[in-house]
């Protein structure tokens, strides 16, 4: 095979397989070529992926040494996504009854949900996350996308258990904002012990949501490495119940009478 | 900038980007080239995308000329993952009270889910889908994979409304297996008149659940062109309601006593 024809290859194989690490034997047989030529490839598309800002090839060395993309999302990038984000979310036809901001559009968007994925893989990229956690429904895709740029799993909590999953573990807590006794639920086989795991959902107030699965992941004895939430609500009549977290959108001041929101960035960009 | 870089920011573009018609003059201005030279380019990824059965570039000419990635899954690769996913099923482990199968593992990981939602996309291509629809929650992992694939929004169908997503339709139906009475929802900014969509879910026993999207769908006007569920169970004291669909695998034969299930290939490959 061609460099040309190479280069192609392989970089269509780290954008779809991030953090997998490969030998390059395996390269080596797969493109019927010989290592020095894999290694010049890889320095050439690790070249590039540093200087777009999509991340960088891992290389290790010795017997069992490879290679392993690390997708990453550069500051500028984060930066520009965020405002971008900030300004859709301010757009006053969002209001709903109650203060509520209509945000379903935007989460049916595979591309901005991937983007916004790669970005929290990229902020929690030095942790050592084994699973990404999420609660049914609207933060499974989130999930997902994080997972995918991570390589690992999705574990959703419920609301109520489903005979297809098998016996659960179960916690009662209180919701912050509507102070209703609610229900989360985990199917047992869905996660190991000790479990390094970082929390992704769409939306956080008082956070008492995301304390529920903080509670419940007690239960499996889990670590918690991470939480991200895509928007924070500013609300200052309540208290926080979870401290640590980061946010990409920080919504304030819904005013429903003057048909207006304030949308700023989020504490990942500091 | 150099052809080997250039077929590495591109490569990377494509898979990024399926089924974005981008014209010309972006890459030139983009990667500091000549049309010609970027038209060679295109010939080198498009014949490597090809035999590697991932896909193609689809080239148009004239004013408005451009080209996009069209995403696809070759037969041999389809059969060999249906293959697999087979074996994975009939593990008897996965055998739980009642005669259900746990599948949460398999739709907890991103990499399968992403194939899933390849070789969907691959076997819907020629329609002309403009938004991918499922019911929460299982499908909705594999309805994000397809609708990336196709680049198009998704649209959750819910048992219950939400406050976050304003005035909503929603249709009672009887459900196959429970014969129970249950609700479906969709917001009602969620799906435009007229649309062409394609249903996606994960598990399909009689069909009521389907087919209580197409009767929601309805109400919308809309267009199914396209049903795709992972696994549907052959069943023969109960009739189909829907007839038209398109499955990954076909489970049968649970036997619980026995501890044993039989997984075949769906009708996509017949």
């Amino acid at each position: 095979m061609k460099r040309s024809n190479r280069l192609v290859a392989l970089t269509n194989f780290f954008v779809e397989n991030p953090r997998k690490h490969t030998q390059f034997p395996y390269f080596v047989d797969l493109l019927n070529t010989t290592k020095a030529s894999i290694s010049e490839d890889m320095d050439i598309i690790d070249s590039v992926l540093q200087s777009e800002g999509l991340g960088f090839l891992k290389r290790t060395t010795g017997a069992a040494g490879g290679v392993m993309f690390i997708p990453e999302s550069s500051k500028p990038k984060n930066m520009q996504f965020i405002d971008t984000l900030c300004k859709e979310l301010e757009d006053p036809i969002r209001i709903l009854p109650g203060g509520y901001l209509y945000m379903s559009d935007l989460l049916g968007d595979p591309k901005m949900v991937r983007e916004i994925g790669r970005i929290f893989a990229s902020a929690f990229s030095h942790l050592n996350i084994d699973v990404v956690v999420t609660v049914a429904t609207k933060g499974i895709p989130l999930a997902y996308a994080v997972a995918s740029f991570l390589d690992v799993p999705v574990v959703i909590v419920r609301r109520d258990p489903k005979v297809t999953e098998g016996s659960s573990v179960s916690i009662n807590y209180v919701s912050g904002s509507s102070r209703k006794i609610q229900t989360m639920v985990l199917p047992k086989r869905s996660l190991w012990e000790g479990a390094n795991v970082c929390i992704i959902d769409d939306f956080m107030k008082a956070g008492g949501t995301i304390n529920g699965i903080v509670n419940l992941l007690d239960e499996f004895n889990a670590n918690v490495t991470s939480i991200g939430v895509l928007a924070e609500a500013d609300d200052e009549e309540e208290e926080r119940v979870v401290e640590d977290y980061t946010s990409l959108v920080k919504i304030s001041n819904v005013n429903i009478k003057e048909k207006s929101i304030e949308v700023h960035a989020g504490n990942l960009i500091k």
